[in-house]
């Protein structure tokens, strides 16, 4: 098999570095296919791998110093895993993430970092939207896309459509509530993001609409940042 | 004059893009050197390009294909603005932001945007850091530097040496109060975050310690997005 620079018409992605590998091998490891590392890597990190590892079934190649440098986007980086892609369904009884057509890797990393530890563990994801298979979005998710289940969606009718039957809270910045004021649902719900530079169209005032409330000549926050503090309000709110 | 690559050293850095440009022209006028434009600037942005500097008294100069070429870190720039960098005090009796030793230019660009947004208008940067002043980071503060007083200090004791007499909020994964819990503090206050990696070290326990309670096997949150959160949690406290 050769392995080959990533891009996203491979039915296969990497995770690169020790940290992010480790976390693959862990949480998928039917869908691991195996683990490259270079001669430079530390004793320690090797140590943890090879556990991990030996635990799952997962295969080490060693001394693949060539593979790992054709492979990885940072000089610091001596391990490499290979993992094929996946989708899982959404839980349909489940609290939703909902981003329309992402289109920043890191940020979309971080906000699935964010939805992992907020325990929003269904993510939809309307596309054109940025690729979460990514090296670069798996890195920064810190591993965080093994958890989840994310699945792609045409348009945000399809999704809605199929998932019919729960509150829906858009956060646009001319919402009609502000996010502090949002009493915890009752049902079921999803909390829907638009894309960086364009946000939501009009359309979704129709739903329950959410501003986070700011100053006002401060134009908009990060989405990454919108994103953790609305998922961190509602999280809060079913701890009470 | 001529410009050459942003480097640390240089007493001036440059806004990359017709938004940041706008709002530095609008904001330090003062310290505002020059604009440069390439020809392919698009008329609706070079005329509130126009407007602005005409406003502020700050010189345009046209078909500088060449070095904003040159000085661009991005094929879709096109315009680029000089400015001289600057210190500003903190107001000791304002809340403070303490950031010590960020290490990611776009992590803390996003952070001072979340800063204005929710009136935390002085921050404190505990070196060793990364500069302020760099272009990437004034694109993703969107400008918001240019409305915030950012002061480099050497430690973390010369900055609470000069700001005594006030409650700290240091953010620690094992922080003795979670966030939810916390009252709004009578007094003036600085919320303190540690670096990407290594967070903060353990002497700030002394302090009024902070966790953010979310999923046990979740390692963390990306730091913007914590700070963000946290900032959010005082700003609303303050509403009421």
């Amino acid at each position: 098999m050769k392995y080959i620079k990533y891009k996203k018409s491979l039915d296969y992605s990497y995770t690169l570095g020790a940290y992010p590998t480790i976390n693959m091998v862990k949480k998928i490891k039917d869908r691991a296919r195996c683990v490259f590392v270079k001669d430079t890597v530390a004793k320690d990190k090797l140590a943890e791998l090879e556990r991990v590892c030996m635990d799952s079934g997962v295969r080490i190649e060693y001394g693949a110093n060539k593979l790992v440098d054709k492979l990885r986007d940072k000089e610091s980086i001596d391990v490499v895993g290979i993992f094929n892609k996946f989708e899982k369904n959404l839980e349909p009884d489940s609290n939703h993430l909902v981003l329309v057509s992402p289109s920043d890797l890191g940020n979309l990393g971080s906000i699935l970092r964010s939805a992992a530890a907020f325990c929003f563990d269904n993510v939809a994801i309307i596309s054109p939207a940025v690729d979460i298979f990514h090296p670069k979005l798996v890195r920064s998710s810190m591993g965080e896309i093994f958890n989840l289940n994310i699945r792609y969606f045409e348009c945000f009718d399809d999704y809605i459509s199929e998932f019919s039957g729960r509150e829906v809270y858009p956060f646009m910045l001319n919402g009609k509530e502000y996010l502090k004021d949002v009493k915890h649902p009752n049902n079921k719900y999803s909390l829907v993001f638009g894309n960086e530079s364009s946000g939501l169209s009009k359309e979704f005032l129709q739903y329950n609409s959410v501003k986070i409330q700011h100053r006002q000549d401060v134009d908009s926050l990060n989405l990454s940042n919108a994103v953790s503090i609305a998922l961190y309000e509602f999280y809060k709110m079913s701890l009470y």
